[in-house]
């Protein structure tokens, strides 16, 4: 292949060989995959994939699995793997849920105070699990709003974060909610105990609040702009509520999931191998790859999922793995064709 | 009022005095008014308004109505005036509505394609009158759409450009349209006799479109982050569903409302008045205050909105009308208390 021939400059990717495919897997002590477009698409497995992870753990490669994905939940996400024939267990799975959970743990987020969740059943099952109390999530899938004078929409003033993921459900209602949940200037949540009725008093103690004493997170799993939610299709992925949360509140989000390197650390904690000894291996170039390359970790790109490789070569892309492959059995195949 | 004393620097707004206030009713001769926050918030009339524009009326002063909700089309808008008492034509309503039609019909839209529409009726209005097909609207808000395999997602082949707006019935169904109208790598709609079904010439030909001759236009009414959609309240704006079509396309929109000047040739022609005698009245910075500014006119930022007068004074703010008052009203009453 011309561009594995040295001719390129040296930040160009390269296609695996059987020599890099093989000198990738000696070199590396834990696999850490992404999910959709990676292992499956949709509910649909790739082909061959069980058998080349089966293959790398007979060699006794860690394998992680690392979900922008936040749908579901650990245990849920163990329940797919398990149903699609892969024998996965819950501590190999980060998923970008899990991450939002985390993190309002580490924050110390009081217990006392609520989240409210754009998002499916995985942040709400994450937050519970972690102990805390959510609102939100499919059920206000269901509610509709009517724009007339005189109503006024009630909201819980005892939301003091806001977590936003992927959500098929996504409504008017639920973006009513955020704003009054604490980034406009009408809102009082930030400091719940100092709230005030009175509307030009909120207003000015608001505008305190958001500009110098942000009290009421913001927090997105990831802002994928698309995703294989099923098979045959890409689908708007968490950037498309993120971006319509931004939107009305004028608010950048903390990013939790890729490429923020977040869950490194919980990872790090479980597996104990240090990053240049581990290799991120997705079909993203602006959240897998990029996570991969924020961590440390080596970088390999399939083009089983949302990256093309005109994309991957394209000019103005200037995110570049390590090395890169049709899908993760090509890989390892290529592994095993070079002789030991 | 200390403000007004010299003491301030010159790009400090002036609250107004009677005598700043009669001197630019004086200046004058068409004052253009936002509508939310200005003259109604929701569907109530602010107490006194209609006086307070009757009085400019009989000095011989040129109204006209710039409104960035696309909620309605002029049509409609000119009832809503004609419900709350107040006589306003067709002619002197320059809504984004209106302004999306426009726009297409400026760029010599073709008529065989089509326009797909999130967003309410006053986008569908306008696009009709234009001559346009549109689909999309208040209409696909009941629409459902369920994630499985094997499902695929079928859309009109014939959309060649996108108009969002606000819209109170946003969905995941409408949100998947967009995707696969125009922006995304797997979508061939830009140029529609050259479709081609087969994936991989499909994925290089999108490509191709989209970075170097992106046919389908995505085109915002505006990006107001919030509105007065009931009198009580703000809620969501356009700048919610934009966020959204951006975050899961990758791509910015052409904005055709306030703050972008895309109106004032409609404008200039119907009224023939330079903009340095026009007075630009409304209630936002990022978008009232803004495109008077753009557009070579007065400024005249009213608190009765969204904007509190902290806001407008606060440090990070960077736009300064050249005057304030508290609302339309109290600039009439102070300009009549100007002795002549």
């Amino acid at each position: 292949m011309s561009m594995a021939n040295g001719t390129k400059p040296p930040s160009s990717p390269q296609p695996l060989t059987p020599e890099t495919a093989r000198s990738l897997v000696d070199s590396v002590e834990a696999f850490l995959f992404d999910c959709d477009g990676v292992i499956w698409k949709g509910d649909k497995l790739i082909e061959g994939v069980p058998l080349a992870l089966q293959a790398l753990r007979s060699l006794g490669k860690k394998l992680v699995f690392v979900t922008n994905n936040s749908r579901k939940s650990r245990k849920q996400y163990a329940k797919k793997f398990a149903s699609l024939g892969l024998d996965v267990s819950e501590e190999e799975i980060f998923s970008s849920s899990f991450a939002a959970a985390m993190f309002l743990k580490q924050r110390n987020f009081p217990k006392e105070k609520k989240v409210y969740a754009v998002g499916e059943e995985g942040i709400l099952e994450e937050l519970t699990l972690a102990g805390f109390s959510c609102l939100g999530g499919p059920e206000d899938g269901k509610k509709e709003i009517e724009l007339k004078n005189n109503f006024w929409f009630e909201h819980d003033k005892s939301v003091g974060a806001v977590v936003v993921g992927l959500d098929q459900y996504i409504n008017y209602y639920k973006l009513q909610q955020i704003p009054k949940v604490g980034f406009l200037r009408k809102v009082t949540l930030c400091n719940s105990n100092e709230i005030s009725s009175q509307k030009d008093n909120s207003d000015r103690y608001a505008t305190l609040c958001i500009r110098e004493n942000p009290g009421c997170l913001f927090i997105a799993t990831n802002r994928d702009a698309v995703g294989h939610m099923t098979d045959l299709q890409e689908w708007p992925g968490a950037g498309c509520m993120v971006g319509a949360v931004a939107g009305s509140t004028g608010k950048e989000p903390t990013v939790v999931g890729k490429p923020s390197t977040f869950l490194m650390d919980f990872l790090l904690e479980r597996f104990q191998i240090e990053t240049s000894r581990m290799c991120m291996v997705g079909d993203r170039l602006d959240t897998d790859i990029l996570f991969g390359q924020n961590a440390g970790c080596k970088t390999l790109l399939v083009l089983s999922g949302v990256t093309s490789l005109s994309d991957l070569q394209h000019p103005t892309n200037e995110i570049h793995p390590d090395y890169y492959a049709s899908n993760v059995v090509d890989f390892v195949e290529l592994s095993r064709t070079c002789p030991l």
